[in-house]
């Protein structure tokens, strides 16, 4: 009975994309998984590479009551992509080459399994600029951008995801094709449903095309590094940089262990008694950038800054950054999982957060670093475990669930960029008090009444309080 | 009875806020209209002082079934404050004196009755800017902005006040206190109820705190006054300009009918054969603003450009600016009425739209002048006329029904700034299908299914397809 549903299913999907349907287990096992936590396995994967294709895999889906789980490359960190409860996964990393730029209009047109890197290209052909820059930019798709909201270094000045999507087109929880705003910037024509639909994990609808704003390409780039002795001046340092009259175009920020992890890994020549450490780049005009740069190190005079490294090349430029992108392969250790956090922060409460968290990796021995976005107090607690150790599992949960308490009680949020998924709904009613958390249910229970659209994220389980990592990965 | 009730709600009222209840007609009538058309009479004014007194309201609102009507200083465009169904309105431009800065996280926290100007002000203060500048910026309220999702030529550089609030206190249909966002630019916790709140023109929450975020005042900004022989040339300029390395903090257009406007209101000198001109401000470093304006002079050579103004200082910056200051006044015809449009389009569609309001001038015989955020594709197509006039008034509605037409054919908005209202519902069917409207509609019936908040608003009554301009105003 069951076998006969299964392969009814299958054939009706077959009906709609062809080939494009995989039941089998090895094909389905490697659907289960994305960068965060956790393995579960869907029941049908499918490759939409149309929006009506999409609409009838829903509309199916209503008829035989299926949760649906859209992705893309599943590469996010909190689990918006694991197919939690089954049913079937809508693969979008194939519908990947229906991409158009519209230069006069500064806007490009996309289908959501294009790659965000496809993307940075196209616009840089013409002298444009899409900002977001998530750090799996080289894999992630659009899509899995657009869903999950992500940020990136640019965000200080530019902003996140969100902030470039003026229109969509979407498929509902009922299998009904609908559009959001349109092809201008500015647009307040009804509610906003584009930038709800940004950022709800796919909880809320399905986005089958975007419309990306562009800007301008600002013609260079300049960087400086700057070394701070104590992590109270690097904190004070961001809001003295920001009010300096300059204004960076990213901001990063490495803690000491951070430093350290790369001095071992990449052998780069940094100081290892070293608080902390900024990198921080200024675009526009390349007759002014030096100018700012020293506008800011001349801002920073009394802040406790040991070394100022600036850019004299693009070469140079480049090997300064290389500081920021070995701190992640630093911090992966063979047969250790590595736990990306994202909590964030006002930016004076920064110092604070660093503290509590050094604090934190004493407590329970961890293999723990910190770096992140500091111009936009969106910091990435980042640690390394043996996963199949009980003890350290522990540990790792105890320690994310003190890392989010003092996060929040300094006036901060879970997360900056990485998405609640499965990973932080534990936390969600630390954050939001019953009414502001049901005015948001009310939301979803109004547009998915059957809980269709990707199911067991966001919201927590009744009485679900604690993360539990689980040990299958 | 009636009357019985009246008082008995009164006396609650009363018990809420004091002597901050009206109910004489006297003082009623003047909150009955907006920078819009048509004149109602609330039943009660009230001017709440805190979050605690918007409660009680709501909640009286929801025992004796009432509409309330939030209003802040009643300066829109779109009918958004119209008590159209009488009930309550909820009067906050009394309580404009509760907003503090944080520098140190560059956020400000303010109630709804605080100035816009007093914003701007605040931030200058502490060498930071609040960029959003709708015109009306000096009386206007934050509330309104937040709730008309404000714009202003900021916006082709740094977007519109939506892009600057990170949270928001909410008072629900029901009487309970929300909180959405927080206190940090990158936030992904849960579904966006900042940005769907904002722009929603009160209809799914009274907004009773928000937390704006600042970014670094730019030192310095510079203007060029570009005049065109043709308006075709004027409109690919502006893509031009865009893609030219330099991004422009302000881009402004008067169409040939504003210039000749502004020379005999404001006897400035200004080529009365003109197409159209142009008013490009850079922002930034003072040693680079000069080359950037050069760089996009040098990027019209072969645009039509006829004329190029570089003020050689502020004096002759603000001498500039003031032709785009007289477009409004000179526009103002003794007896007559302003009808303000803000039809918004895609970059490149700029000319054609231009082209189509010049017709649709000529057909009816009108006194229309066009200018507009250029930057943004948000034009400001602006008529004057005797609205005591019928013949006048239908030629008005007729060309407004047209310019709307057009505009969406042209994959344009109804409204880039000014909101829907009252005023643009009837063509919201135009804008969108029913699957789109009915999805906005649905977050509307689920977080306030009486339709108490500033019902009458956005979504078109059953058959509702044309405006109607009143001839109370």
């Amino acid at each position: 009975m069951q076998q006969q549903r299964q392969l009814e299913i299958e054939r009706r999907l077959r009906d709609i994309v062809g080939e494009r349907v995989f039941v089998d287990v090895a094909q389905r096992v490697s659907y289960g998984y994305d960068g965060s936590f956790g393995q579960y396995l869907p029941d049908f994967v499918t490759q939409p590479l149309a929006t009506s294709e999409v609409q009838q895999i829903v509309k199916l889906a209503n008829v035989y009551d299926l949760p649906i789980y859209p992705r893309g490359a599943g590469t996010n960190l909190s689990g918006g992509s694991l197919p939690v409860n089954g049913g079937i996964v809508l693969d979008f990393s194939q519908w990947n080459d229906e991409v158009t730029i519209y230069p006069d209009d500064l806007i490009i047109k996309t289908r959501p399994g294009v790659k965000t890197a496809d993307i940075h290209a196209l616009a840089e052909q013409h002298q444009l600029m899409y900002p977001p820059d998530p750090s799996s930019s080289s894999v992630c798709t659009i899509g899995g951008n657009l869903a999950e909201n992500a940020g990136g270094p640019h965000g200080v000045k530019y902003g996140v995801t969100k902030d470039y999507v003026i229109g969509l087109e979407v498929v509902t929880a009922q299998g009904d094709i609908i559009r959001t705003g349109g092809n201008t910037i500015k647009n307040v024509t009804g509610y906003d449903l584009t930038k709800l639909l940004i950022g709800a994990e796919g909880t809320l609808g399905i986005i089958t095309e975007a419309t990306l704003r562009l800007i301008p390409k600002p013609p260079a780039t300049q960087t400086a590094l700057i070394v701070f002795e104590d992590l109270g001046s690097a904190g004070r340092s961001i809001s003295q940089i920001l009010t300096s009259g300059v204004r960076p175009s990213k901001m990063e920020i490495l803690d000491h262990h951070a430093i350290n992890k790369v001095v071992d890994y990449a052998g780069i020549d940094l100081p290892r008694d070293a608080a902390a450490l900024l990198l921080v780049e200024v675009d526009g005009d390349e007759a002014i950038l030096r100018k700012e740069l020293e506008t800011i190190k001349a801002a920073l005079a009394k802040m406790g800054v040991t070394q100022v490294k600036i850019a004299g090349s693009k070469a140079e430029e480049a090997e300064l950054w290389q500081v920021r992108k070995a701190v992640s392969p630093a911090v992966v250790e063979r047969g250790f999982t590595k736990i990306s956090e994202d909590a964030t922060v006002p930016l004076s409460k920064i110092p604070h957060m660093f503290e509590k968290v050094d604090e934190i990796k004493q407590k329970y021995d961890l293999n723990l670093v910190v770096f992140g976005h500091a111009g936009d107090g969106n910091l990435h607690p980042t640690i390394s475990a043996n996963m199949r150790d009980p003890e350290a599992v522990k540990n790792v949960e105890r320690a994310v669930e003190e890392i989010f308490n003092y996060a929040i009680e300094l006036g901060g949020t879970l997360s900056g960029e990485h998405g609640i998924g499965t990973m932080k709904k534990p936390f969600m009613t630390r954050e939001f008090d019953p009414a502001s958390l049901a005015f948001q249910k009310a939301i979803k229970d109004a547009l998915d009444p059957d809980h269709r659209l990707n199911p067991g994220k966001i919201f927590p389980a009744t009485g679900e309080t604690r993360l539990v990592l689980s040990h299958d990965d």
